[in-house]
C-alpha cells in the first residue's frame, strides 16, 4: 500500500552499527528474521517493513550508547514498546535498528503522597495498575490494548477514561529522553505546575519516536475513587445516542467513561464476549465519586438518556458485572475481526468538536454503506473521538481501493468540521497524508523542530512528517 | 540590577523599521518616551528597558505585516498585553517594537454547545468572565491580576483555581500564531483531543513571545458550577497547615481553591481589604459542585483540617461573602507593598512536590528571618506552588543583596526538592541564571528550537534563554 514507501537504505552505516552493537549487547542483539518482523509488526493493514536488528537495553545508558553508535553511522533507531500501535509506528522504512523496551520494565518510584510514579517505557498500563492497587492509586489512561507506558506517551494516547481524566499530554509531569546525539535530559521537574521555559514534556508526548527515546517517564496518578458504577442503555439511532451525549457534557456531568457502540459493534461483542446485550446502539458509561455522588451522576444521566428516547437504562455499581462490561468493550477490536474472519480492520480515528459528533457519525454510517463497507461504529463519545472500523477483505483490490476512499473521506469530513483525522491513534505511517491536509503551513515549523533536535533524521524515520 | 542587562542594538535596522510601521500604522505607532516606558513596566523590582516604539495592531494581518517589517531589518519585536509579568518579560534589552495587544481584544466565538470559545489576545480575563456569564459558562484559570489571556497564554499562568482546572496548558485547545517569518499557522483543530503531530500548542503556551505572536486563543470553558461555597481556618503554624494541605490533596477531595497565607500576609489583607482575619497562619478554600457535592467536600475537609489542630473553621455559600475573601487574596499583592510603604515586592514562585511543601515553606521562612527580611508567605497550595514576597528598600544595597541571595537560595531549594523555580510566572528575565541551574543540559535543546523557529533572535530576545 501507497503508506508503506521504503526510504533509502545506508547499507554501510547499518552493517557497521550493527557490528559495534553486536559487540556491546552480544545476546541481546539479535537480526533473526521471526524477530524482526515481529518489531516491525503493529495492529494495522499497513505492510510490515521489518527493522535490521533488534537490540534490547536494560538501561538509560544502554539507550544512550545505542543512540549514539547509530547516530556515528546516520542509522535509523525505531524505539518499540508491545507493537500495539495502529500506524505503522514500528516499521523500518529505511531500515535500521529497532530499540525493544521490553527489558526496561521497572516501576522505579511511587511516591504515594505527591500521587505521582516514575516508570520505565517497557512498563504495560496493566502492570503498572496491578502495582499501584494495594496503595489506592490508579493511573486512569486507558486505550483499551495493554500498551507500554512508553508507547502510550510517544502517541499522546488516551481512551475510554480520557472524558474525566484527560490524555497522556495531561497525565505526564516529566520525561528522561535521550536525544538525537545520545545526551540523557530531563525535560522538567517533579513539581505539579511549571513556567520553566519550552514544554518540553508536551513536545516529546505524541512525538512518536522522532524526537528522542524516553527512558523514565514520571506519571500524575489517582486516588481510586470510593465508588464506581456502570450504567447501559440503548437508543434506536447513532443520532439520539450522540445528542444524549453532547447534553451530558454540556450539562457538566464528570462522567468517567461514555462510549458508544453500534448495532454491529454490540452484535460483535455479544458474539465475541458471550453477552445479550440489545443489539441496538449502545451507551456504556462509567461514573467515579463518592457513593452520593455516583448515584447522583447517575440519575440524572438517566434521565437525559430519557430525554433523548433511550430504553433500557440499567445501572449497577456490582464490581463483577462492570469488569464484564469493560472487558467486552477492550476486547471489541477482535470481536469486530470475527464479524468477518480473515478481514483486516481499518480503525480510524477522528476527532471533531462535541457540539458536530451526531453530523459526523451519522454521515460517516451513510457513507460505509454507500460504499458497501461493513464498519462497525465505537466512539469515546464523550470526547467527540470515534472509529468507524471497515473489516477489509486484503485480496479484494476494488474494496481496498473502496476503505482508501472511505478512509481519506471521513478524514476530510472531520476537518471541514474542525476536527483532527486522529483523536488517540497518531499518524505513524498511515495518517502523514491527512496530516498535511489538516495544518497546511504549520508543517513546515514541525519539520523545523525535527530538523533542529534530529539533523540527520535518524530517529523513527517516516513516521508524522511527510518525505 | 544583574538581570536587567542590556543586548547590542540594530541602530539601522530599528529605525528603518519603525520608518515602514510609521507609513502602515500611522497614529498607531508611537514613539512617545511615556507610553515607550509604560510598554517595558511590569509589576517587578527589575529595571525598566523601553522599546523604541509601540505599534497597536488590529488584526492577525496587521500583526504578521509587523512581523515581517521587522525581520526584514532584524528588529526586535516584544509582544505586550496589559503589563501584569512579573519577571521583565516586555523589556527591550535590544530595543525594538512593541507590539500592544489591547486593540485586539474581541471574543470572537463561543461555542456553548463544545465549552470552547476563541478570543483575540488583549482580551483579559475578568472581560472573558463578564461575557461568558449569561450563558452559564466561565474560563477557570485565574492568576489574580487581570491579565489578558495572549500574556496569560505566553507565560503558561494559572493562579487560584489551577488545583482543580490545570493551568493554561490544560485549556488551551488551539492557537493562531504569526511566527517569526510572519507566516500565520494555526496549531491545531478545534476537537477536544487530538495525537495530530507535535504539540504546537503546549510548546506556545509558556514561550513567552519568543517563538511567535499568539492572534487567536481557543480555550476550554467550564459550565458555572451548580454550587460554590467558600471556607477558612486558621492554623498555629505553616507547617500544620501545609500538613492539612497535603492530605486533602492525598484524600482526592476535588477543591477548586486552596491557599494559605501567613500571619503576615493576614495582617496585610486584614488592613488593606478591611477584615478581621485572626492574624495567624490561614487557609482559605472554594469548592465547586452540586449542592450535596460541595457540602459533602467541606465537612471532610473540616474534619481533616481539626485532625492538623486548625480553628475557628467557617463555610459560607453566601456570594457576597465569598467575593470580599477572594477579592482581598487578589488584593494582596497592594496589600503586602503596604506593609512597607516605599518598598518594592519581588515575587518569588517556586513550586515543589507536596509532600515537600511543608519543609520548602518552613525552610523559607527561616531563611527570610536568618537574613532580616520582611517577607509575606502566599501560596497556591494545593499544587505546591508559594511565593514568598520579600518587601524591599532598592536604596539600600545591603538588603538588595541580601534578597538576590535569598531569591537565589529559594531557587535552589526548590530545586533540591525536584521542584521547579517557577510555577506560574514564567522566566523572562529574572529567573533565567535559575533555569539553566534546573534544567541543565536540556537548555540546549530549547536552544536548539528557538534558533530554528527563530533563527535570527528577533521574537522577544533576552527572555527564557541564557545569552
Amino acid at each position: 500500500m501507497a503508506q508503506a514507501t521504503s526510504l533509502p537504505r545506508n547499507e554501510t552505516g547499518i552493517a557497521t552499527a550493527i557490528g559495534s552493537l553486536k559487540q556491546q549487547f552480544g545476546d541481546r542483539l539479535t537480526t533473526g528474521q521471526a524477530i524482526r518482523e515481529q518489531h516491525g509488526h503493529t495492529t494495522t493493514w499497513i505492510e510490515n517493513q521489518p527493522p535490521d536488528a533488534v537490540v534490547f537495553p536494560q538501561s538509560t545508558e544502554e539507550v544512550s550508547d545505542i543512540v549514539r553508535i547509530c547516530a556515528a553511522h546516520k542509522v535509523p533507531v525505531i524505539p518499540f514498546g508491545v507493537g500495539t500501535s495502529l500506524e505503522g509506528h514500528v516499521n523500518a522504512p529505511a531500515g535500521g535498528i529497532s530499540v525493544d523496551m521490553g527489558q526496561m520494565n521497572e516501576i522505579l518510584a511511587v511516591d504515594a503522597g505527591d500521587l505521582t510514579c516514575t516508570v520505565q517505557p517497557g512498563v504495560t498500563r496493566e502492570k503498572l495498575n496491578t502495582f499501584l492497587r494495594d496503595q489506592g492509586l490508579f493511573f486512569p489512561i486507558d486505550p483499551g490494548a495493554n500498551a507500554t507506558l512508553g508507547g502510550m506517551t510517544a502517541t499522546r494516547a488516551s481512551g475510554t477514561n480520557a472524558v474525566r481524566y484527560g490524555t497522556m499530554k495531561d497525565n505526564v509531569i516529566s520525561l528522561q529522553v535521550v536525544m538525537a546525539d545520545g545526551e540523557i535530559i530531563k525535560t522538567a521537574r517533579r513539581a505539579k505546575k511549571s513556567s520553566a521555559g519550552y514544554d518540553l514534556t508536551r513536545l516529546m508526548v505524541g512525538s512518536e519516536g522522532t524526537l528522542g527515546l524516553m527512558t523514565e517517564i514520571t506519571l500524575r496518578l489517582q486516588g481510586i475513587p470510593e465508588a464506581m458504577s456502570a450504567a447501559r442503555c440503548s437508543f434506536e439511532t447513532v443520532d439520539d445516542a450522540c445528542q444524549a451525549v453532547m447534553a451530558t457534557i454540556q450539562y457538566g456531568i464528570p462522567v468517567a467513561r461514555i462510549e458508544l457502540l453500534d448495532a454491529l459493534a454490540v452484535k460483535a461483542a455479544n458474539a465475541y464476549s458471550k453477552l445479550d446485550l440489545p443489539e441496538t446502539v449502545l451507551l456504556l458509561l462509567e461514573f467515579h465519586g463518592s457513593e452520593s455522588g455516583v448515584a447522583e451522576q447517575a440519575e440524572l444521566f438517566g434521565q437525559i438518556a430519557q430525554d433523548f428516547g433511550s430504553t433500557g437504562f440499567e445501572w449497577t455499581s456490582s464490581t463483577e458485572e462492570r469488569n464484564r462490561l469493560w472487558q467486552a468493550r477492550h476486547d471489541l477490536y477482535w470481536a469486530t475481526l470475527q464479524l468477518r474472519p480473515g478481514s483486516k480492520a481499518l480503525a480510524t480515528d477522528v476527532c471533531v468538536p462535541i457540539s458536530r459528533l451526531a453530523d459526523c457519525a451519522r454521515e460517516a454510517v451513510a457513507k460505509a454503506e454507500e460504499l458497501g463497507l461493513m464498519s462497525p461504529l465505537v466512539g469515546h463519545v464523550g470526547d467527540g473521538n470515534m472509529h468507524m472500523a471497515p473489516l477489509v477483505d486484503m485480496d479484494n483490490p476494488d474494496e481496498v481501493a473502496r476503505t482508501e476512499q472511505y478512509v481519506s473521506w471521513l478524514a476530510e469530513l472531520a476537518i471541514s468540521m474542525d476536527g483532527t483525522c486522529t483523536g488517540e491513534h497518531g499518524i505513524g505511517q498511515g495518517k502523514r497524508p491527512y496530516l498535511t491536509r489538516e495544518l497546511g503551513a504549520t508543517m513546515r515549523y514541525m519539520a523545523a523542530i525535527k530538523a533542529a533536535l534530529d539533523p540527520d533524521d535518524i530517529l523513527n524515520p517516516g513516521k508524522i512528517l511527510p518525505d
